[in-house]
């Protein structure tokens, strides 16, 4: 039975906080037709803070796609293996017991993916697996966590590694104007997490079951332009009402497995926005205390991508987890828009899997 | 018993033949001082036409980063269809059998990749899993493999999909003047390929075990550079030497397996050159007759990238197969250096899994 261990996560050491995003806001769009509406979205984002590989001076220009690709390896290379170490010694594994590594980022670009460069210089055998994904955006990391729970179901006595980071400061385009923009400039931060999926033993979620799930015909509201600028982010007005029609997805999925998924007992759910939490809340027909460690993550980080429900996770942990044998959601959204959704039990690793 | 099934392949309208590349290198290049020795790699590739999405003329032309890759999505919906519906049809499966979509494609990036549309237009089912890959590079036609076979294997019942959709002439950077570019330029095609993995029945390859390998300390030997003009290919020019390595490694995993790695019956291997091809045999000591399908796809199609094991795997099939049982193998060479290989038995679906 493969566990979802304790998540490691790391946030950059450059803050800033919504009153600094708010004056800059103001400073940068004087003029904007929709200055106020960006600023009372951004307001009711909750987002307290977030943190940002390089200060915000740097942050703000655009050095171009070359130069901003180069600052994201060698953040990613710099802030990458402190993390990975932390979750390894988490679960009490070493780089060789790794079969497979699961990494996913939607904010550089790299090939090879960093993967490679972690083998070389990190321990891992030069025969783990390596699985890139770039292309999920949030979602990325929900479907990190099903992927190596596939691959453990696959191959018992295997682990694997899932590391996700999102410098997502480093898409930051200086022309892009629309409301969905300045809005998104205020809500996304970054960070890194990783945490190991054990075949065997752990302690964390024992992962049951997991689901994907595309809602017809939304391709095109979270999606990347691809610019000789880079990658410029897309968001569709209608993308904070999905809740509606992924509530019953996550309901299905849930009562396939005999569970009720209004009465779980831990949620960890991707903080895309306050919103998504308030209605997935409200259609699951949870209390919203539920969420409170995908809430703290929005307010303390921001959205960090498919970061999110990995520090949501540490933050049960550092609640001293839950009871074994406890029922639980993790949800990841994002384009497409797609839905992955694990569900799993709490395991102290003293119950037999 | 997952089984790799017939692959359906489609090539481009456009072609351009060695003789007109030869001539395009000398008129492009009159000046190059190193011109001789980059007509005589390309005319050592053996590559006697590749098959181009757009006109020779166009694809010379550098229109822009945003450009290139709205042609690559315009061009990746126009041709994915027909080989996707042709591949199902061959492993007789509808969309709605599929449970998962492996999109491999490292020549054009899209968020959401190709799988949401692909799920939103062509009848696959809203839970299809999404498995978009665009950093393995040639590699990934052999990771897709092996992560469709891994997914099977957690799911007896269930069967995934395979698409490996490689425009390499979109990748052309006419400021790029290496050795290295200049063959390149005239070594890779454009193609479009998909394959069925079904967990139960099928004719084709029975995957039985995979692998991956790493070559220490080669991450930057193939690799893009990310720059306004989009992805710039390094081609080392110790690539070609890197089967003396990896020849080691899949005599490894066939013993492994209780298999002799010199004495298989089929042979399906990444075509990334010739020497890949010539190194292989020898270091394997293997007939270079056993390669005859990869050797097939390079002559005609040049190196399609990701989609030269699935073009090799189909000219099998077009040679109506090989006796039930006979053992193969399956192998993919790309960026880290990563080499991705699977083993497999040949059935036709009437001996038992």
């Amino acid at each position: 039975m493969a566990t979802l261990c304790r998540p490691a996560v790391s946030v950059p050491e450059h803050v800033i906080t919504m009153e600094q995003t708010l004056d800059l806001a103001r400073s940068v769009h004087p003029e904007h037709p929709q200055l106020d509406l960006a600023l009372r979205l951004i307001e009711n984002t909750g987002v307290e803070k977030r943190h940002l590989v390089r200060p915000i001076e740097e942050t703000l220009t655009h050095p171009g796609f070359e130069q901003r690709n180069a600052v994201y390896e060698a953040e990613a290379k710099a802030r990458v293996p402190r993390v990975v170490r932390q979750a390894l010694a988490d679960a009490e594994l070493r780089p060789t017991d790794i079969d497979l590594i699961v990494y996913v980022s939607c904010t550089g670009f790299m090939m090879p993916s960093l993967t490679a460069w972690m083998i070389n210089t990190m321990g891992f055998r030069t025969d783990t697996r390596q699985l890139p994904i770039a292309q999920l955006g949030c979602a990325a990391g929900g479907a990190a966590v099903n992927r190596a729970h596939d691959f453990c179901t696959a191959y018992p006595e295997a682990n694997a590694l899932i590391v996700a980071c999102e410098f997502c400061s480093l898409c930051y385009q200086p022309s892009d104007l629309e409301v969905g923009n300045l809005l998104s400039n205020g809500l996304f931060g970054d960070g890194v997490a990783a945490a190991a999926v054990r075949g065997r033993g752990g302690t964390g979620i024992e992962l049951r079951r997991n689901g994907s799930y595309i809602i017809p015909r939304t391709e095109e509201w979270i999606a990347y332009e691809v610019k000789a600028t880079g990658f410029h982010f897309r968001l569709d007005r209608r993308v904070p009402g999905t809740m509606e029609p992924l509530a019953p997805v996550l309901k299905q999925l849930a009562k396939a497995h005999g569970w009720d998924a209004a009465a779980l007992d831990f949620y960890i759910i991707h903080a895309g926005g306050p919103r998504i939490l308030d209605d997935l809340s409200k259609y699951l027909g949870v209390a919203s205390e539920a969420f409170r460690f995908s809430r703290a993550t929005l307010t303390e980080y921001g959205n960090i991508a498919s970061a999110v429900v990995l520090d949501a996770l540490r933050r049960l942990f550092e609640e001293n987890g839950t009871r074994d044998t406890a029922r639980g959601l993790l949800a990841g959204f994002g384009p497409g828009i797609t839905a992955e959704v694990a569900l799993g039990n709490w395991s102290t690793g003293r119950e037999a899997g």
